[in-house]
């Protein structure tokens, strides 16, 4: 049963043809997203993709469907602190409102944690609402510190 | 008045010679960090510079002593999310033991926030104690949610 789930909600690097998939519309599930454009997309999409590893996007397609139902994405940040080490940081993830339930939360966490250890950093972080924390307790997290913002006016 | 502060303690981007000026004992003051060795530094430089503007570590020279007495770095997110936007995370901010209470962080932060907001960033974020929290606020930051991480055994 868990090598068909396995099959059927597996973590798959995020592919320029995924914007016609609604990669951007679960976006929108997450924050401000307007529509972006073929062009804007696509653009990003190299911009991503010309560093390789050090950026990665994951997403769970429901075959049924075709549409892309999960994402999140990790970086790679090289510091000088830690002996050069390395940390990865994971934002953007969302699944959508229609599939909660099967864990693909937890699939795209471990993916993405997963790419981190693979790339030699020694942690990986991510900030999320008070709500959420008992999900990533859950995945293995514990809370470390508190986020700061700061908003600029010209967006 | 302010001008001589300015000049005295202004902040510039990190160049390969600050090694010999204490950069890796200040960031000891921070967290974990053995000596650097000067190939491993000069790697980790070089492959910082390459991505130029996208990651830029800020310094503060005590012109008596010849020091690095502040530092601090901000890196640029490039995401899909609001409309292909980008975020400006900023990390490792410390500033000597000695020379505290002469608001050189703060002038780090105003350093690495700006860099931020010339870059197109929406938005500039950071993890920090509870401890620190007040000093952010007087930044111009606010709390926007929680940090979680997860550690790596292999380090």
């Amino acid at each position: 049963m868990e090598n068909i789930e396995e099959r059927k909600y597996g973590v798959r690097k995020l592919e320029i043809s995924d914007k016609s998939k609604g990669f951007i519309e679960l976006l929108q599930q997450l924050s401000v997203c307007d529509s972006v454009s073929d062009r804007d997309f696509e653009n990003r999409f190299r911009e991503l993709s010309a560093v390789g590893d050090d950026h990665v996007i994951g997403v769970i397609e429901d075959e049924a469907s075709g549409k892309i139902i999960a994402t999140g994405s990790v970086f790679i940040e090289k510091k000088f602190l830690r002996n050069c080490g390395k940390v990865g940081h994971i934002e953007d993830v969302v699944v959508d409102s229609s599939a909660r339930g099967k864990h693909l939360g937890k699939r795209i966490i471990s993916f993405l944690t997963e790419h981190a250890r693979s790339m030699g950093c020694y942690k990986v972080i991510l900030d999320c609402s008070l709500d959420n924390k008992a999900f990533y307790e859950k995945c293995g997290f514990h809370n470390k510190s508190i986020q700061m913002a700061m908003y600029f006016a010209h967006n």
